[in-house]
């Protein structure tokens, strides 16, 4: 009676804001189990094949139907982690429509599973104090536009108080958007975390929009250093030296992040790029015959890393970007890890980098 | 030239999150053209048939196909706003993957598209000073988690200061989650307006997350009451009496609103609800055989509204609860308004309440 009461609630709440539309009935996906196997579900009475995709498999596994046209799968144990999947039914791809959790992105539309360590895991969230991410604007005179960003300020911050925060500037992925470092790659809750711990210094983090489309993709560099930086500086109670201040980002934010960094050392002391995508005009322009003053660099460098998976797309390129570097006679530190070009690499490498800067 | 290493960039941007995957072309949907026409594209080689569905349309419109795969279709000008739509695939209802803007939503996936006015609208990204959206988490001991929600805080809030902000506790609707009153809602950019304008006072906006199921849905009541509300009052500078809270929501948080509101007057002095869903126990429990001392209802509630649109599906039981309050000669002030049970109109009932609330 009280389940019958409650599909009622379900099916009419569902009902109201597409009622044009007959909505299918509530079911639970994904569903992670105590032993971490993970059953997935979608209905369709139409549709005749769905298979399942995921960053936890190596090749799509097919979805059976029940007589209620309630599609299903369940995967063995996969190790603890948040993972993006889809799934395709007949040509279409697309996220779970059960699921909440999105991977925000502008180019495809995929869910993400989050599943729990035994223990916590660094990206979960944990019984500890919480900082803050606030979603703001700033106007670029760059871009003539005004862009939204995230900012991430620690637990206990405090906008008025005697202490001036280091900042990290963060910047994403390709096709992915301003909220992708927090709602796929738990930037904020793996701060709170490290700085519960104390291995991380409590420190701002700052995550803009760092697509500049329409093409060609032109320079981010000038938006970052010239409305990014001040529009940060002039809102926080910040350190405004070269010492406070860290970029860091993942693939095309991470050829972005050696943009800016390199081509600014008196502005960013600690440069940290993960799997970074390097073929732009923009790098090509900057590191091609450059003959850098390696002596002050290495003065002005308190940390430069380049992170990448030995399974990822770009292991190629980046091995010989480290290698140009190090030709280069730049400090270079470089972790190759396990793992592909994802996002459970990237949470890996923000968690080094957060233990690393500022210290 | 340009156009082809853009083309190249984008595609190898696009390919690197899920390259298991092949990837569509790069297209532009939805364009808005400057007459307010829009034109919708899906790309695919294999699909059979494509509509759109929208709430700026009676029924779903066919697309039609060009030889490259691109399905498209340009719907004549629509009235400026913003509105939630989908595409149909064969049997599949689907987001616009090449739309980053997402109706936060747990049991449907929609897309939605922004209509701008020759002139600004109430929610539209203005050039006035901006607030701040806060994701943050606080412990529900009713609920035994801890749980998201969102806080506006108006353009100059100081936390530190001696002003002590007014708040207004805003609830979702059904299958909602806390970010859709920013997301699709835009509840801080109307606030911002509406400031900017001195036409609202200077407010925190609070916006939990109000689904508390599993089954049958318990009452959210507690919860906001013991748990809510002190979160909030001990982290910001509010005030802390009954003239300094409102609490309003919209459909199932429209009957939450009801709810709480009407049960602890002495805490909230504005109550406003929007087309509220109303077919819950909780609300059979505190409204039928209710005796209220309408005399001291009268002088606590500031302010008490219902709002609803006339093609809202929850039209009639919404006026027979506010006969049934009437009856009661309780303060009801009832905005009918044309439309329907939409984000449009909740859009115009919050711009509304900003401006009665904390006058």
């Amino acid at each position: 009676m009280k389940c019958l009461v409650y599909l009622l609630i379900v099916g009419m709440t569902a009902s109201f804001s597409a009622r044009a539309q007959p909505r299918p009935p509530a079911i639970s996906s994904p569903e992670v189990h105590p032993d971490h196997s993970i059953t997935f579900r979608y209905f369709s009475k139409k549709a005749g094949r769905v298979t399942l995709s995921g960053e936890f498999l190596k090749a799509p596994v097919a979805m059976t139907r029940d007589t209620a046209g309630v599609w299903s799968v369940t995967v063995p144990p996969v190790k603890p982690d948040i993972y993006p999947y889809s799934f395709r039914v007949d040509s279409v791809q697309i996220a779970d429509p059960s699921n909440t959790y999105i991977f925000a992105n502008e180019r495809f539309k995929r869910s993400i599973v989050d599943v729990p360590g035994d223990r916590p895991l660094v990206h979960s969230l944990r019984n500890v104090p919480h900082g803050k991410i606030s979603y703001r604007y700033y106007k670029s005179g760059t871009l003539g536009t005004t862009r939204p960003l995230l900012v991430y300020t620690p637990p206990g911050f405090d906008p008025n108080g005697k202490t001036r925060y280091p900042v990290l500037y963060l910047i994403h992925g390709g096709s992915d958007t301003e909220e992708t470092w927090t709602k796929v790659g738990r930037a904020h809750l793996i701060a709170d975390n490290l700085i519960a711990e104390k291995k991380a210094k409590p420190m701002i983090i700052v995550m803009p929009y760092g697509n500049v489309r329409p093409a060609p993709m032109p320079d981010f560099t000038k938006d970052m250093v010239n409305d990014i930086v001040p529009f940060i500086e002039s809102s926080y109670p910040v350190l405004k030296e070269s010492r406070g201040r860290a970029v860091a980002g993942f693939s095309v934010g991470g050829g972005q992040t050696l943009n800016i960094g390199l081509t600014h050392p008196d502005k960013f002391a600690y440069v940290c790029s993960y799997a970074p995508f390097t073929a732009t005009d923009e790098f090509r322009k900057n590191f091609t015959d450059w003959s850098p003053d390696a002596g002050r660099l290495n003065k002005q460098l308190k940390l430069f890393t380049i992170s990448v998976g030995t399974e990822d797309f770009l292991f190629e390129p980046v091995k010989q970007n480290i290698a140009m570097f190090q030709e280069k006679k730049l400090p270079v530190k470089s972790y190759i890890v396990p793992g592909g070009h994802t996002w459970m690499n990237c949470k890996q490498y923000l968690a080094t980098t957060l233990q690393e800067i500022f210290q």
